[in-house]
């Protein structure tokens, strides 16, 4: 029997506590699990929930509910609080700490991992992967993407329609999507793509830095031709030779916003319509019916991988998804180096997917599970204009 | 045989497609159709779609298809306005007129029947009811409505999730809800409020102004409680003493937005911690995975009795819906006369669900279909404390 100390990292997912669940069912009827609440401040300051029957049952009743029921959060992990963490670990007798997360939480694991190593207390350490915007290294995708994917994607086609039937009233729409550094999720919006007048005319990604005329005459093109241009742009896109938009810092890490703003006023200057923007929000990681029925059974086979991996002794990994194939869609469990994950830093979108669409349209095609239908084709417009409501800038 | 010219208006919703697509396979068969293009501009400028048989199809296609798929938008319709229109359907040999829309659609029906009347011109009307946020007099609700409630109860449940797990980084966030005048809306978000930590924490309505102070001792005394803090504020939300906060005039309606963001400088300011906030958007009215099956169901049955009553020879009249009991659920259809819904004017929240959060919980739930499981309830915490960024304003 081993006494295992698990945790939540990062920004929660719709699906991480689907991967705590899948983890504990497998272990609790015959090992002693620990909870850590609020991920790495948790274990810091040894704040932990014991393992009681009802703490079980609470965790597997939470399968399906977003957010992360044991607390997660970002927390500045400095050298002074891995050594406490090991403290906290080792006091309590723990054998084996799992944490679900992010870049950031497999470089900290591996930080507790050579902490214990040098103080020759023999933990057991795996990493089970977790993202939202897919920028985690070291794999092809990890649970949480396909249901932030599957959100987003729905969502510009949706709002797609609802733009295209206003167009005597609002004319430019831009969606902002998370994506800090990788524009992994703002280019899943361009999935539904089937008719031109849909769009997104124009995606953004932080992989491509943009410059403000050529988003305009896009957009006017898009105008121009369709009667109303829909923009997405992914919330760590940045200006050709400016910085990100920064609006705070918390925990040491910048809490990015604004650029759909930022787009919003240069088009409106440029173009003289009217132009809204949003982000779309919290809800891409979290709005429960927009879920992924293949997200979801990875999510919880990741769980239940990691489980077998603590029973096989392993240490020193992540569960790293590895796609065998795209059609028919088949994946496997790898173990991945900590320190490997580390050293690939934030992984970017590929330029064989910025390029080709229809080639990521095929790779993320099985992320997004079911219930993909096509809208049947919009109505052809013949009529419609560009409705001006003050002076375009003069070009 | 009758020659029908049907009409989409006003903002679009996840529904008012099914609405026509219900109409029309009633009546193509044996009747001539003739479909409006972009609502009452169209009509003025005579800007219509023959009902030819790949039109026909091509409705009924969109059934379940978010938008106006023939066009909607807001217009201003003057005196001059409502004559050409008269004249363009008069011209076409047009007998019977039939518009989806909410009140300021039933309200330039009305007009135009009036005109014809003045012309001598046996033209029938009939009104179908749309709305997003229930403003709609003269009807229990309308369609459109059950599905943004959905997305907006939906969205709150698993926000709150979402921020809870956060709660050593985000410790407020404000979700802004449609709702121009009334908040039946931002209401509904309290509709899966079944544990105190969940919030919202504070729902603010346009009938009810806010009072900085208090919404300030609110928000503090719920992250004192919980560690976080769930608002809910409607678009149309104002200040105690103040206006509506304005952002632009267009076609001569304002585009309300911006009373989240005053609402998270307030708490910043007085609060210091970190606020977030965010409108759920578009999505409330588009995002086709949270429309509620009974929404959809009434919505398709609004467009079936409007094409009976073009056979009954019904004119003048919007079909109402008619709650005859909310459990079981049962509601039936009534005419209501134009100029009554007109003579209401918006629909506000009533004073017996302001006050009374069950009964209006009780109100809605038949509106909302399936798909409406309670999570489990949160873990309880015994750790969390309020992080404070910068120093509170003097009180």
């Amino acid at each position: 029997m081993k006494h295992i100390a698990i945790g939540q990292s990062g920004g929660p997912t719709a699906v991480i506590n689907a991967t705590l669940a899948g983890f504990v069912r497998t272990l609790y009827k015959d090992h002693q699990l620990t909870f850590i609440r609020n991920g790495y401040e948790g274990l810091a300051e040894d704040v932990f929930f014991e393992g009681t029957k009802e703490m079980i049952s609470g965790v597997l009743d939470h399968e399906r509910v977003p957010g992360a029921c044991l607390g997660a959060g970002r927390y500045g992990f400095t050298r002074e609080k891995v050594k406490q963490s090991v403290k906290n670990l080792r006091s309590r007798g723990v054998q084996t700490l799992v944490f679900m997360g992010g870049n950031g939480t497999m470089e900290a694991l591996h930080d507790i991992q050579q902490e214990a190593d040098q103080q020759h207390y023999p933990l057991q350490v795996i990493g089970l992967p977790k993202t939202v915007d897919n920028d985690l290294a070291g794999t092809d995708h990890a649970p949480g993407f396909g249901s932030a994917a599957k959100y987003a994607a729905m969502a510009a086609r949706d709002m797609s329609r609802d733009l295209q039937a206003m167009n005597n009233f609002e004319q430019v729409r831009i969606l902002e999507t998370m994506g800090r550094n990788a524009g992994w999720l703002a280019a899943t919006s361009g999935f539904f793509n089937e008719y031109p007048e849909d769009g997104p005319h124009v995606i953004s990604l932080p992989e491509c830095p943009m410059k403000p005329q050529v988003l305009v005459q896009q957009t006017e093109s898009a105008l121009e031709t369709y009667g109303s241009a829909l923009i997405v742009v992914s919330e760590g896109s940045a200006w050709s030779g400016d910085e990100q938009v920064e609006k705070e810092i918390v925990n040491g890490r910048p809490v990015l916003g604004g650029v759909s703003r930022e787009v919003e006023e240069l088009l409106k200057e440029n173009l003289g319509v009217m132009v809204r923007s949003e982000l779309l929000g919290m809800n891409q990681r979290s709005f429960s019916p927009a879920v992924s029925t293949v997200d979801l059974k990875e999510a919880i086979q990741t769980g239940e991988t990691g489980a077998e991996w603590v029973l096989e002794e392993r240490s020193g990994v992540m569960a790293s998804l590895k796609r065998i194939s795209t059609s028919p869609y088949r994946v496997s469990f790898t173990p991945v180096w900590l320190e490997a994950v580390e050293q690939s830093g934030e992984r970017k979108l590929p330029s064989k997917f910025i390029n080709d669409q229809d080639a990521f349209r095929d790779w993320l095609r099985p992320l997004l599970g079911e219930g993909l239908e096509m809208y049947p084709p919009p109505f052809q417009r013949r009529d419609h204009h560009v409705i001006r409501q003050n002076q375009p800038k003069q070009k």
